[in-house]
């Protein structure tokens, strides 16, 4: 949805807008006036004729000319009859300030439903209810009862969405002390129609906004939600706090696959999937605006992208801890440039990366360090580091930053001036100056760190398409080919059982998504078996028997003579409906791995991959996708297992099939794709050889 | 060594004080004077009868009166010199702020170990070189040339140990922002003669000191600190932030246990075996310390231990967030008190932790929630989390909170504004009550996490004690009894070779300390065995065959026939110099795990457990101990490794012999302690049954 529109209102109604300076109908009218609005105001008001200066109506049916927009700052109770009346005038865009809905009891989850049945009679754009509003810095526009001043200021070209008001509210008064406009801020309440979903195309489009912020505590539709995240990725960064991670549902799930995952890996995996930079908490995405917002005009992708750590400091102690945290967040500590001597500094300085510059580093030992390592061509970002010793003169060291700073103006130096009392003036230097404010070390490595894994994957970022049969509930199975009708109907008729899918089915159709499967027949009578098919291994299988190795359902048999005494056993255990026996050759000195989905409710099929054998939930290696996985991405996240080291040979000294176990994972997750019934599916173990991988056991839950 | 005298001279000299405001030397006698001190000051100055109003010296020489500590802080060249006459004079106590030792050349170097040798011949207490000095605010001794002022502000009972001087000048500028006074500074510099435990006895004495922060870069003698920071750790908390974690020695080892270790495993063991609070980075420190300093008089132990995480705020995304936080770092969200309905909130406020008093709250809506919480017996510490929205009544919410911290004297509300332009002035009213200044959640819940864990766990918190034959490198394995003679010289033969103990002695030796091993016997001919005998396990053993299984030096073996056909093969693997081949009974049904250890040249020998078996790299499921655990704390070690689920049973249902794992782990501590010549022990598997444990593989390196 392209919704450009609502955020640029030529015309705007306040119904509810008042005389009363304590009310919020006052204090949005006020803002509205004060930021400079230059389009049309219509105050609503029952009582008053005029309000702030403005002609004031009774009604929204009195106003005579057209209104773009309306926002609702009334009594709950009210508010259904005012969203009737923009019906009525054709008022499609509207924001409800009003709290007292889904939020507080019965009665405002019923009066918000009305809301919702209205906006979709009368095709509404409704933000809220329960919001703190919306600014568009740039057409001037304030309709927020926020209590900071939108006059005045840099342009931060940032637009921040957010679930929760209050979380807002920090946010402007951070922009605020920095003397920074924030953009665009749209404040989303409870998402009765709009939803954060449906902005992100708008600020895509949005050449004004170089970096879109985005407090969510729940993500509405995940998989729109992805298709609209790597877009707006591919074109800017975009910082996502999501809230709630811990509150994992942990419903027990019937296959392994399903009690490894949950929605936190659903989460996790679709936010990784997103390109989006997440940010773990507040004071995560507080160190991401403090590094972006110091950038001011220059160029993020030339500073970030390939960044790795420099350093020129006064102090070791501070430098060895920032090598720490640089490999705690993977980012590379650059190497001395070849060759490069700094002229002037004493004998004892060390030329190497951290440059530590001693303890009585004046103004000009770090001007010339930084101009220095400026210089070279590969260096785009340093961090000056300063503790406040005897002989250090903060503030020329200060004003040497903010010079270097405009002089190399596609270079960036981030000063983290440690301490507390001694540097408030230089501090406040670097804030005129719009230079960010580094505490410490961790707060400018972590964002650096974050920004150039921005820049450096955006290559290999894939838009996430909708469609391929994941948003159409209704291709199921039997579409695929004549065959599968006859899956369909059987495990239509399991339902009722396990929920599995029949043993040899489920083999089948593995199949048909060319993942090689060994040789499966069912069991009947020892007389169907030779002696060229031993050793064997006999499987009782079906609903009941989900995990066979744990009821002892699975037995190596060397030949048949061992095959007659453990029989007996194994048919009482395959006794209950549709259970069977089923054998298979034994195939040994292969690595057992696992290979399936899970679907998310919210972000349709996660695809994975991992260690596989019997003690999947304690080894805990298993990597997690989107359904939309591609070859080189199964690469990816086989490279990020730990059994990787055993795949690539160590202590065999064999390499195995990780193309083919890769192939596999592709073929899982279209399978995932155009089967929509299935809910789970897992293969354990797939057998990798080094030639091949073969499944060997496989479990599927409808 | 006690040095309480070391930090309370009756009297200083200071060498080298100058007249030169410029110069140190005038800094630090300014500072000392400055500061109070009431003890006798002689400056020593070559050219100048009186500086800052005190009668000066030539030359210590001249100085008539007993001098109990002389701080230089004249040119290097001249610092070797002052110290011979310190030693003439019979001055015990010396600092050294003088930098250009052995951090900087070859010639600083040899002077500093001419200072060394000084102090041995003359047993003198050497502080520095290259320092930044010492202060003991009670004393009103400030023998530093920082810039910070001493007098007034309030006593912070607060002792830091620095080996940066830079470090410690962020941290005296802090305590300043804060108009705290650091009770207790030593800038430890290049350490020639005392070191970072020659302070933790006199710290752990003092009465006047609560808190004990440690900035460390390399820890100087790791047993001595364990038995110091244990002892200290169980008196007072201990802060340590150790710079250079990342800078693991990796040095290639010849067994598992080696590869798997490293001196980081070694530091982080010794850091967690000592009891102190653990700092990653400054930010860390700084938000451990911003918590800990606005406790003021009350309690620490009292709010601390068994803290749960207790929330008041006007606002639900912080609350999230805060929870993901509180279950980030382990700290347990409190449940509502049974019954507890706080009076005078709104309807449709739910009783519930966080408690939400919503956007609108006021500052006696704070006051109401805040207050009945805490009159609850259970409930000693609170976050007050407040963004400032439009009804917010910032400063009047600051001052409720201010009162409620002094009504209820032992227990603590620690606030947490998020937001900037708008707090500034609560944030200055806090500052002047000595209350915490956290701008996030994040900050204020781990540091809570920190100190709630460090009280928890201090009932358990042992002594390191030194000895146990640990200490002496004379105790060799010879002496334990007449056998050992036997491998002793069977192993010095060796150490030519492969530095692996020879098989069958490593066996006898696991005996010796009532590991229950697999019989072992030397293979010489078909002959020796009988039908009973098979299925065996035949293994090439020698100093060329650590890695058995790499080389296919393992073989199962169910019959004579199946042996002869492979014991060619074996034979020839087996050829080299003090190879040969041993058989064992087949054992089958337990799980493989690993018990070790690996000597650490500076903390002694480390213990180990985890997965076993040929991918223990891969799954990376080991913890480590130091070599004086007990019992509970083997099990401790083994309830935190993944496998632990198998141990309890994870898809086999079986219980294996936790406690048989657990006395081996404790009998291979026992090992290492009294085996000084052993560098790695590594027993892979170490087979775990149901009912007892069997030794079936080991290697020991000398």
């Amino acid at each position: 949805m392209d919704i450009r529109a609502f955020c640029e209102p030529k015309s705007i109604a306040v119904v509810g807008a008042s005389s009363n300076r304590k009310k919020l109908g006052w204090q949005i009218l006020s803002n509205l006036k004060k930021g400079g609005y230059s389009g049309k105001i219509y105050p609503v008001n029952l009582k008053s004729d005029r309000i702030l200066g403005l002609k004031a109506y009774p009604s929204l049916l009195d106003i005579d000319n057209s209104v773009d927009l309306a926002l609702i700052v009334i009594p709950k109770k009210k508010v259904i009859e005012e969203v009737r009346k923009c019906a009525e005038r054709k008022i499609k865009n509207i924001i409800i300030i009003s709290a007292g809905f889904k939020e507080s009891d019965k009665e405002g989850k019923r009066m918000e439903e009305k809301i919702i049945e209205l906006a979709k009679q009368n095709d509404l754009n409704i933000l809220g209810p329960n919001c703190l509003g919306l600014i568009n810095s740039r057409k001037k526009i304030n309709l927020t009862f926020s209590r900071f001043d939108l006059v005045g200021g840099r342009d931060s070209r940032i637009a921040c969405l957010s679930q929760s008001g209050a979380i807002g509210s920090s946010l402007l008064d951070w922009f605020s002390d920095k003397n920074l406009k924030l953009t665009k801020f749209i404040s989303l309440g409870n998402q009765a129609v709009l939803k954060e979903n449906d902005f992100f195309y708008s600020l895509r489009k949005d050449k004004n906004i170089d970096l879109v912020v985005a407090y969510l505590e729940e993500i509405s539709e995940g998989q729109e939600f992805l298709a609209n995240v790597t877009r707006l990725s591919k074109i800017k960064p975009v910082i996502i706090v999501k809230a709630g991670r811990s509150q994992a549902g942990s419903q027990a799930a019937l296959s392994h696959t399903g009690s490894l995952s949950g929605s936190r890996q659903a989460t996790e995996a679709a936010l990784e999937r997103s390109g989006a930079i997440v940010a773990k908490d507040l004071n995560e995405l507080f160190d991401l605006l403090e590094l972006w917002t110091g950038l001011v005009n220059k160029s993020a992708e030339k500073i970030f992208k390939g960044a790795k750590l420099y350093i020129v400091s006064n102090a070791g102690g501070p430098s060895v801890i920032s090598v720490d945290i640089a490999s705690d967040n993977n980012l590379e500590v650059g190497a001395w440039p070849k060759g490069l001597k700094v002229k002037g500094l004493p004998a004892t300085v060390h030329s190497r990366n951290p440059l530590d510059i001693l303890g009585d580093a004046s103004s000009e030992r770090y001007q010339k360090a930084l101009d220095a390592l400026l210089s070279k061509k590969d260096i785009d970002v340093i961090l000056a580091i300063l503790t406040p010793q005897t002989a250090t003169e903060i503030n020329k060291t200060a004003e040497v930053i903010i010079k270097l700073n405009k002089k190399h103006k596609d270079k960036f130096i981030v000063p983290v001036f440690i301490g507390e009392a001694s540097l408030k003036k230089a501090r406040r230097k670097f804030i005129k100056s719009y230079l960010p404010i580094m505490y410490f070390p961790h707060q400018a490595i972590f964002a650096l760190a974050k920004f150039s894994q921005y820049f450096d994957s955006l290559h290999d970022l894939r838009p996430y398409n909708l469609g391929n049969g994941r948003d159409s509930k209704m291709m199921v199975i039997e579409k695929v080919d004549e065959n599968y009708e006859v899956i369909k109907n059987n495990y239509q008729a399991k339902l009722v059982l396990g929920q599995s899918l029949d043993y040899l089915e489920s083999i089948k159709l593995l199949k048909k998504y060319q993942v090689p499967t060994i040789e499966t027949k069912k069991f009947v009578d020892v007389k169907q078996l030779k002696k060229k098919n031993f050793p064997l291994v006999l499987k009782a299988v079906g609903p009941q028997l989900l995990h066979k190795t744990d009821k002892k359902g699975v037995m190596i048999l060397i030949d048949a003579k061992q095959l007659k005494k453990h029989l007996p056993a194994m048919k009482r255990l395959a006794k209950g409906r549709d259970n069977y026996l089923v054998y298979q050759p034994y195939v040994e000195k292969h690595l057992e791995m696992i290979v399936g989905f899970r679907r998310d409710s919210n972000f349709g099929p996660l695809v994975m991959v991992g260690w596989g054998g019997i003690y999947i939930e304690a080894i805990e290696d298993v990597a997690w996708g989107l359904d939309d996985i591609d070859f080189d991405r199964a690469i990816q996240m086989i490279k990020s297992l730990k059994s990787y080291k055993v795949l690539t040979g160590l202590r065999t000294g064999k390499t195995y099939d990780i193309k083919g176990l890769a192939k596999t994972l592709v073929s899982i997750a279209k399978l995932a794709r155009e089967n929509v019934d299935i809910q789970e599916l897992d293969i354990n173990p797939l057998l990798v050889g080094e030639k091949k991988v073969i499944a060997v056991d496989i479990r599927i839950i409808i």
